[in-house]
Order: C-alpha cells, then structure tokens, then sequence
C-alpha cells in the first residue's frame, strides 16, 4: 500500500486559535482528518507528524526514506529559513510536495522565499485545509513504487 | 450549472514541441482534455482559451466577469511582466487559481516573481499537465454561487 | 481647432466596478464627459481612445502625429512595465501629459516606476477622475501649432 | 473664504537666476501672482510662503492646521530627504498638493524618491510656474469645510 | 498575582564568560536574580527559562498561552534568523517585550535586523542586566488580566 | 542633583491629536509630566524641550554638555535622516538613550534604520509616553558623575 | 532555397523621423532593402516583417517554425521587457540572431538588459542599417538545413 | 594527550547514499575513520559527534569548552544561516577549523555565505573526506595547551 | 580683492574636544587662522562662518552669490544627506571647493556619499587643518573677476 | 590601404585546447587566417596581436593611434574588469568594435557586464570565430581616412 | 616525480615587512622553505613563483600546463578582481587549490568575494605560512599522473 | 632632501589629446613640469613616472619604500578596480596623497569608488593639473623623516 508522511512544520498545533482571520480556524486535527479522509479515498497511507523542531523535521525526513513512497510538507516558517531541511528533503529519493496554507505570496515580503520549493517536485499553496487533500493526490501522482 | 473559465498565456500552443525536457510531452489539447474529464467528474462547465496576446488575455478576463464562477489561469511568460494581466484578475470577482506546469522556483531567477500570484487565491504548480485537474477541483471549492 | 488625444490603457474599461475603494466610482464614460467638458470650455477637441492590447496604444500614437496637438495618457498598469510605449511617446513630437486617478507612489512600490514620466512632459496623478479635466488644460498650455 | 497655504521649500527664492535651463525664467514672486490670479478667479485667498529652513516649514504647516482648507507645497530639494516634512502633512488634516516645476523623474535618480508624495494626495509635476494654477484648482477640488 | 515569562536564548547560559568585552560579566544566574528582585518589587511572579533549541523556546511560548501574562524575550542570536519564534510569539495573545543586553544596532549589520521586533510590542536594548529589570516593568504595563 | 535632558524632535509637538492610531493620546505635556513625575520619584532634575529645528536640537545638545549628566532623546522623524544629529551625540561625554513612543521596526522600511542607535548607549520604544519613564530611569543608571 | 525571417518590434515602423539623432535617417524599407540584398547576393529568400503588437511578433515566430531556416530579430524596446518573446523563440529549432540598430549599452540602463539574447545564439548591435546585413550572412552560417 | 571535537551537522547522517554526485560516496563512518586515523598519526584525541539539531551542536560545542583543545567543524547547512553556532563558536576559547566537503562556492549562491567562518579561525573546503585529516593537523598547529 | 567664504556645517564648533581621535585637537578658532593666514599670504579677503542650521548655511550661501568670488564648504554631517545644500552651490555662479577634515573613505559607508561632491569643481579630504590652506590656493586659483 | 587592428586578450592564446565546449575548437591561429582572408576579400591590411597582460593591450592601444583606421578588440575577460582598457579606447579616435566568440549574456552573470562595450561603436558576439570576419567587415564600415 | 607549482601574487613579496598584524612575520622566503620541505617529506618537486603582474602570472599558469601537475595559488589581491587569472586556471586541465594566508571572510566585505574559488577545486585560508603545507599535500591528493 | 615619488596610472600618457574635453590640453610633461616647479620651491626632491601596467606601478611603489618620503598617486582607471594597487600602497610605510585631474564623483558611477582611498591619507581632486602641486605641498606636509 502506498504510504505518504505528511509533516507539519512550527507553529502549526497552534492553528485555530492562532491568527485565525490569517490562517483560518481549522485545527491541526481537523487538518489531519481531512488527509486521512483523501488517503482512504485514494487507498493511501497517512504518515501524519508535526514538530516545533527542525531537527526533529529533518530526522523525520531522513527516516521516511524507508518507510514511505512521497513526502506532503508544510514547513511554516521553517520555509522561508531552512536550507537544512531543504537539504534533508534532497537526500531523500522520495518525491516532495510543498504546501501552505495561505498564499505566501500576498504577505511579508521575507515569506515569498521558499528554501522547500528548491526541493520540491511541486507546491499547493493558498487553498486553507483543502490544500492538504489536492496535495495528497499531487503526491501520489508522483510516488513512484519502492 | 458551475462555470470554470481556464486561460493559457503566451507558447502554450507550442507545448509537445516546445522544450519538452522542460514543459514534459503533453500538447495543449491533451491538458484540455485532462480539465474536460475533470470537469465532468465534478459537474463543471469548462471554457478553455488560449492567446498569446496580453490584451486578449485582459478581454477575456472582463469578458468572465458574467460567464464563469471562477478563473484558473496558467500565464506563462506574462506571469513574471503582466501588472496588466494581474489588474484584469483584481478587477473581476471571480476566484482566481494559478497554475504552472513547471517549478518557476527552480528555474531562472526571472521567474520566481509572479504578478499573478499577487492577485490569486492560491497557486498550483510543478505537476504537469495533471496539475490541470487539481486546480479545476481547488477554483470549484472557492467559487461562489452568482 | 487644438486637438487632444486622450488615450487610457489596460482595465480602465472595467472603472467604475472595479476596485472601487481604489479607484472611485466614476466609469470611463464619466471621465470621457469630464475630458469632453473641459474640452469645450477650453475650445479644445478631445479624441478620446481606450484599449486593453499595448500595440494598439502604440499604433493609436503613432496615428496621432499627424492628428493631434498634445497626448494624455494614462497607461494604467503598462506604466510600470512599457518600455515600448514610452518609446512610442518619445517617437512622435506632440508634448505628454501622463495622467493617473490614483497617487501610485502609495501603492504597491512596483507601481512607484514609470516609464511614461521618462517621456512626459509633466504628470498629474491623485485626483481621481477630476484629474482628466486638468490634464487637458495642461496639454493645452504645451500645445504647439502644427 | 477658502483658504489655501502655498509653501515654497528651500533655494526657490533663486528662481529665475537659479539655473534657467533646468528651472525657467519665472521668478518666484512670479509664480505668487500666477497662484494669486489663479486664486481671485477661484474665490480662494491665498498665502503664500517661502523658506530654506525645514523647521520653519514644519512650524508652518503645524500653523496651517487653524488657519487654511488646503496645503499646495513645493518642498524642493526636502522633498527627496525630509521625513519631518511628510510627518507634519500627515499631522494636520488638510488634503495636501505636491508641486513641481520640473519632471523630477527625468533627472538625477534621487530625485525620483519624494518622500512628501506619501503624504499628499494628488501631485503635479513638470508644467513649470503654470501647475502651480493648476494645483490651486486642485487642492480647491479637494478642500472639505473647516 | 501577574505572572511574567522571561525567556532566554542561545548561548546566553554562557554569559560572564562569553565575550565579556561585549556582553559584560553578569551570570544569567545574575539575571535571573534582577529579574526576581524587580518582580518582587512589582509584585509579579518571574518564570525564568533558558535554552539553545529553537524548538523548545517555540514550545514555551506555546505554553506559556495558558500561564502567564506577559512575556519578555532575549532572543539572542535566532533574533535575527528565526521567523518561527516571531510567528510563536504571534501565535499567543500576550503581550511581547524584546531585550537585548546590547545595541544591536552598533555591531555587524546582520544583527540590525530582529523578527523578534515584527512580533513585540516594544523593544529595551543596550542597558546590559539592568534593562532586564525595565522590561519586567514595560511588560506589566503591558499585561492584560487574563 | 543629577540632570538629564529630555530632547524631543519635529512634530511631536502635535502629539495628542496627530495620528493618535498611531501616537497615542498622550500630548507632549503629559509627557513632561510623566518624565517628572519619575524624575521626582528618582531625584533628578529634568530638563525638556522640544523643537522642529534640527539645527536647535543640536545646539541644546552642545549646550547641554556642560549642565546634564544624561540625554533622553526623541528625535523623531530626525532619528532615520540625520546624521548631524548622530555627530552631536557623539561630540558630547554624556550618555544617551534613544526613545520611541512607537515600535518602529512594525512601520514603513524607511523608519528603521536609526541614525540615533549609531550614538545611543541604549535604545526604548514602542511603550508611547510610559516609555519615558523607563528611558529616565536608564539614563539615571548611565550617568555618571561630572 | 535557404530562408531568414527577419522581425522588427514596436516603433520601428517610427525609423527615419523618429529620434533620428539616436537611430538615425534610415526608415524601416530602407533596411528591408538592405537586407534584401543582401539575401539576393548570398542567395537567401528574405521574410520581413514588423509589428508593434508583443503577440502577433509570438504568433510569427511559431508560424516560422515550418517555413523559416533562421531568424533575425529586433525587437526594439520588447528586448528588455518581454520575457514571452524569449520563450517563443525558444520554443522553435531555429537559430536566432539578435539585431540593434544602437550600442544599447551605451543608453538608460534598463536597456542594458535583453531577455532576447537569452535565447539568441548570437548578437550584433550598434551598426545601424548596415547591422542588418551582417545579421543576414551570420544567419545564414548558423542555419542548418530544415 | 591533545584533544579534537569534530562536530558533524545536519544531513551529514546521510552521507554516501545522499547525492553522492555532490557530496562522493564516504559514509559518515568513513570519515570518522579518516579523522581518527590521522588522530593517531598524530597522537591527538579525537571525539567525534553528529546532530541535526542546531542546539545539540550549540550544547556540543558549550560541552567542548572544557574538555577539548581545538574544534572542526561541518556546519553542513546551518553554515550559511545559523548566527547562533556562530555566536556558540565564539563563547568559547578554543580555536576553530570550518571544514567542507565540496566547493561552496562553486555552488548554490546562498551557500557562499559562511556564519561560521566570522568565527573561524581558519577554512578548508572543496577536499571531500580528505579534506577532515587536513583539519585535524590544521587544528592541531592552533591549539594551545589548556 | 578676491574675496572666498569659508562655510562650517553641523558640530564643526565643538572640534578640539569632538572626537579627537578622529578630528584632531584645532579648533574651530585654530582653522579660521589657518585660512586668514593663508588669505594674507595669497591676498585674498576671508569670510568665515559657521552653523549648526542647513537652513542658515543656504542663506548665506544664496548671500554668498553677490559678495564672494568662490566657496570653500566643509558641509560636516550634511555633505551625506541635504540635496538642499548642493542645491543651493548650484544656484549661484561661484566656483566651489569641497573640504574635510577626514579621509570619508575610510570611515562608515554612509559617509562615502557626498551631494556636495556633486556641485563642487574640485575636492580636498584627509589633511586636518591643513587642508583648509590648500583649499583656500585651490579656491583662488578656479575663482573668476566679479 | 585601410589597416585594422585586431586585438585579442588574455587567455586567447589557449583556444583550441581551452573549454572546447564553450569556446569552440579554432585555435587563435585559426582565426587570425579568417581576419586575413576577409581582410584580403575586402581590401584590409590586418594587424593581429595577442597579450595576457592588461598594460601591453592599452599600449598597443596608443600605438594604434597613428597606424591604423579601426580597432577590432576581443578584450577576453578583460573586458569585464578594465575600466583602463575602456579608457585607452576612449583616448584613440579611431573607431572600435567589440567581438566575443561566445554569447556572454548566457553565462555566469558577472560577464554581463562589459566595460568595453562603454567605448565601443558596436558589438558582435556569439558567432565563433566567424564572428571575426562580420566584425572586420563593420570595422571597415565604420572606418574613416585618416 | 610529481611537480606542483606554487604560484604567489602582488605585494606577496613584501610579506614579513608589510602589515605584519595582518599577514604575520614569515617572509616569503621561509614560505619557500615550508614549501619544499613539505615537498620533500611528500616526494614532491616544487616550483615557487612570485609576480606582481597579472598577466606573468597568466603566463606561469599556461606554460605550467605541460611542466607540472597540481596548481597550488596565493593570488592575493588578484582573487578579488581577476576573472582573467580565473580562466586562465580553467584553461588547463591542472587541479588547482587556492590558499590565503589569512581567513579573507573576517576583513573588508570586497575580500569575501574570490574568482579564484570559481575555479579551484578546493580552499584553504587563514593558517598563515602553515596553510601551504597543507595545500602541497591537499594538491598531490588531486593530482593525477600525466 | 625630502623625496616625493609622483606615480601615474593607465592612459595618463595620453593626456592632451585624450578627450580634452574631460581632462583638459595639459599633457603629462607639462605636469611633470608643474610637479618639478612646485617641489623647487619647497625643497623637495621629485621622481614623476608613468606607466600603464599595473605590475609595474605596484613594483615602482614597493621600490619608493626605501627611497622616497611619500607618495603622490593618481591612478587613473586602476583607482575603481585594484584592490592590488591599495595592497602595495599599505604594505609601505610613506604616506599617500590621491590625486585626481577631474571630480570623479561627477563622473560615471563605476568611478566614484576608489580602492586608492582606501590607502590614501588625504585625497585631491577636480582641480587638474594645477592640483599636482597642491597635492606636492600636502604629500610633504604628511611626509616623515626616514
């Protein structure tokens, strides 16, 4: 069965109740449950983690490299900052989808800058919770068998 | 009965032949294919354009205003020069999703830079010409009712 | 009889709907008034021109050599972006007057550059459509007989 | 009586002798007529002002808030270096006209950058002694009652 | 009873000894105890928290949602990288007090930048131990009865 | 007794009805009263003034390297273009805290660079007139004996 | 027979009156002329065109795909701007021969920017008219046989 | 006995299958063994560490302030954004050796810039695995007897 | 007899005591015999100012103009930032000679810049009080006859 | 007889063997027999001159002055430094013509920029080394009898 | 047996004497020294060169593609500024490895730039006189047989 | 005797018939002259070279270390782009006047920045050939007895 880790960068167990007239007021549980919805649908696997951590971001990549056939991520801030985890994702063989819940591209200019989509085979962005579900058929799309 | 207006910049025509390394194999009328098959399995009506002019793109934008329920725009060149094209879209009510077939943010740095992006709701891009069908099912979730 | 080409570009046909908080609600038949108004007062003759396409702006001041005695224009989004109409401008004798309804140097910074200035005489911009009307007496005072 | 203040900014008292090439032949008292003519033919009283001192043009706009419905300010060379000068626009409620008598963006690039433009809320630039008309009628379009 | 969250960043537990031609002799431990002593003065319970992880000091902030009415940061060196942190602090309803033990402004140019500043509402700086004790006082103006 | 001089710069002689969305209510008295009050409740004597003259401000800062033992400075709009004022600073032995009432690195880019932190042992901002309070109290600690 | 399609942008039409101390006296049929024959004495069928309008220039590139061995191309003031030109000549096999009448380097500096010679295989400026014959013979070396 | 710390970052873990085209085929094992190989040779300690968390490496090195006489480190991707490793490498007295093992330079742009070589004492890049024995005996030459 | 004003800007009245690591220890008083010495050895009349106020220098250059036969200017801190200043040098007809008594090159960046420079015929930096003698011969030397 | 200089600079002498793939496989030898066989098709006496050193090409510049009629100069990567080499062509009055045998605008950014192209009558680049031949046909274009 | 060429450019010669607080106390004579005993204990032949001018050491570069197998580079000032020295290490198949004597990145910014690293294989700086023996050993690791 | 050395760039052989227009019909021997006149009326002893290689002006300073007590350069196109130049004028003890003919700073852009200012101790320029002698008369005011 095809597995996708979906990994969820900093701040987001914060959403619903954090800016939610930026980020909307779906939880991070609500947004786990519509993956698992789309991945029953679609007969996949959902790897579903979160950290504040970017160690424990990359760790988690490094060990996907085993375990699943795609990678769904949302690196929040981390994005705009972390070329360690663009590398992490880099050393992986596994395909890469970046999402976002907002449109980056309409707020703080240091947020346009995307170390993940140097990464990344394609990104999602702007479409809220609903992103997640495109982004999980677009990972499958591209898995490739182990 | 849903209206989905979906427009393709300058060279799009020329897809299959043109730089298939970059923009893959599929021609113009296979991705009208892939957003008409889409369109029926959601119960959307597709109106599908191409130009490669910038005042036809703008005509056509205005000209959505009373036709369709919501724009997805792949604006190719323009995308990265057009504050014209972002105006049109800013202009009409119309939900707007942008798609690209390819990652812009691994290409030159000319193309990160979208104007588009500035006056979409939210952005697909690096999937192809499948990434087609994914925006066909994000503008439905946006789109309002007339 | 003086004669002046008053020549508006992209989206300026949607005025009066679009973006209002932005832009006033006063449509470009309105300004047409203000402009033919103003041009009877003064014993003027107003051509008074609107596309959407940049090469039809081109061609419509080419024509106007040998037409007209002054050009107002507002380029509206091409201001940013045509080196080609400023070109254009610079290609033909009659003085320039760069017109905009909105004060662009408050806006998004891309729209801070002009390339009109860099061909105009002189610019009137942050009076809405009122400005058209002074627009026309400033073209009238640079006029020189044919 | 309306009442508009015209506030001349620093080395406009050597207009005339003050390189003609760039600036005209007009001297300064010159153009007080032209806005006085300008102002009888409206209804609006005019005072007219001048300094090279940035502190005294601020006191004067400070004194303006009472005593005036408008402010038209030509603030020369302080306008591409005086945040004072946009700050004290912005502390009184009058609507503001900038004014130049040059196309400032055909010179020297740091005369593009007009710090007062940010606080004014239309601009006329490039008509020599005759905008200053132009930008009573202006400021008079844009007076509110006191 | 008020309740202030102090939180330390990277390589501030090597105060006294680090560099001490830059950031003085003071122990953290001696921060700590200005800290306590001012909250004791104020009437205000300290919670005083180090550490080097990014991730754990987003993870506080987190906590600190439920716990604590204010909070004061020394973000030291993610000041100038981490747009996490200022997201955390973003995420939580308390008021939010910067502090550095330097003028930041007066060393490399990289550390004039703070993101730690786009999420304060105020910022004490360059007044080395003692300054802790003033924004302990700035932060209880600030709070807010939960 | 201890002397500091409380220096305030263009236009916030205006404060209490200037931008009060931005500034506060508090007029530029209350801002002496609250610098009293505190200088009373520490035992130092307090001088203030304000002017919209930087040629006046620096002139009380030469004058006051002879009668002060500290300077609290506001130098408003001056903080991001003067680097007169800078070199006053520096021509004199006292110490200097830089005080905002605003926190100016959440405003327009321009206003955060500070000519003022190039001189100032320490800067305050961003807790409008009760920051005075504090910045007395940081140049109390500062000052050292003439 | 070998063929060259030779292309001419915005403004070009304007050659001869316009600006003539910059481009000088000759007129776009004068430089047709030249090119022509030069074609005839090496024995290569001209194709000369010109357009003021970006998307027909497209639209006669990809027509040239099938009926053209090389192409020469001036694309005026759409050199520095038009990042779809570029793709369109991209998107066909033929060789690509940028052609200016000035040295452009020596002009405003955003004409020092062509996104034409990103795709041309070669560029030869600042001859005038003369420029045109030199761009036929290297043409015409670098076409290979359809 | 003189003692080492070679210090590993992020990603280095996945040395040998990670783009081996840029990185070789050594294992992070390999070069383990090369270090402690010339550590031999030359009669120096060697500990060697690994992390991908940023504040395990800031711990490591704080650790390394008293039991270590000189630091290599591989700061892999935080090398070009962490202020923080920086600011770590400073706080403590030891000598440090910035190793890497391919060309940053010739690489990415963002990879030329180096936080850690403001607080190095030396550099040595571009050797692959060999290039850490040159560290060893780089950092030997600099340490000093604690 | 040739007559040149010697203009001090901003702090020039505090040297001696200013900075005199970087200054030097003559003052003001000591400068001004310097040029009267050299003025008496040259023949020519001096005219020494000084002032704190960018307004009162333009006064007396504007004053300048019918008085003096050429200009030697030590700007200080207003050399970096007032177009004003260079604006008045230009606006009157004598020859100008630009003085400091530092290398500006050599300090901070923001002092390389000088709006001065740009109205000056020549330019002297770098000699202390000295320099003013050689400013004065300089001055002399490009003056013309009234 | 007309006489032309063909100047070529560092590292020209290496072609053939030098990057084959980017500079072609014609030794400089090889061109030097195009610039005689042209030369002698067109009735041209031909002097050819190689260096590695930047003074010999600026002498030769100067020697040229008197001997020749035009001067064809591939300054090699000189000509993304030499301010000096743009000066020696700007202090001879014979005219000059800029050649590359590759395109320079599609290689690393840093040979965009052509200090040669500053004194240069014209530019031809990308052709190879038949790129030589067009070019002593437009030197002789552009010659004038001495 | 292996020969390496140790190439040292401008102002090299004047080391022991020039800025020793910079470059330290060992002249290029013992530099030699360290060098070839380096080379002896390695079995390595080594050839020391010195010049000032660019373009000798373009010419020892070229003459040392047949005589020798490893490049070892010191170009000193030149790596800042010489896109020529760089190709011409490109030009020949040599390895080549770059070495400073001090860390380039902890002095003025224009030092952090080298065009030398552009065609080195690897780099090592800020080791003084040490730093060659580890690139003699770093080069014969590189070299390979002829 | 007190010994100056007078040392002169690129192209300055050229003067008197190299654009005049800029650098006046002063050739380099009659600056020499001018040089000569001024140090016989000082005393001082004057060696004037020329050349146009960078070596050898570099390779003329390090020789003036034991013979001559300060240096007067103007290093024409070499000042903008040798940092090798500003390294051989810093690595010998005399002091160094920079001399220019024209104001560089009025001048392209790429000429306002000297590398030689950053070496020099004072800076002449603008005055032409009459400001060798100024520079003479400070070049001794500076010089120290060997």
């Amino acid at each position: 069965m095809t597995s996708i880790l979906v990994l969820n960068g900093p701040n987001l167990n914060m959403l619903g109740s954090r800016e939610p007239e930026i980020y909307g007021t779906d939880s991070l549980t609500a947004i786990e449950r519509i993956c698992r919805e789309r991945g029953d649908h679609l007969g996949v696997d959902i790897e579903f983690l979160h950290s504040n951590h970017e160690g424990t971001l990359i760790d988690a990549i490094h060990n996907a490299s085993t375990r699943t056939d795609a990678i769904v991520i949302n690196a929040a801030a981390y994005t705009h900052t972390s070329v360690a985890l663009m590398d992490a994702l880099k050393s992986v063989p596994q395909p890469v989808v970046e999402i976002h819940l907002t449109n980056i591209h309409r707020r703080e200019s240091f947020r346009s800058r995307s170390y993940i989509s140097l990464a990344a085979d394609g990104v999602i962005l702007g479409f809220g919770a609903k992103g997640y579900a495109l982004a999980i058929e677009a990972a499958l799309g591209l898995a490739k068998p182990r």
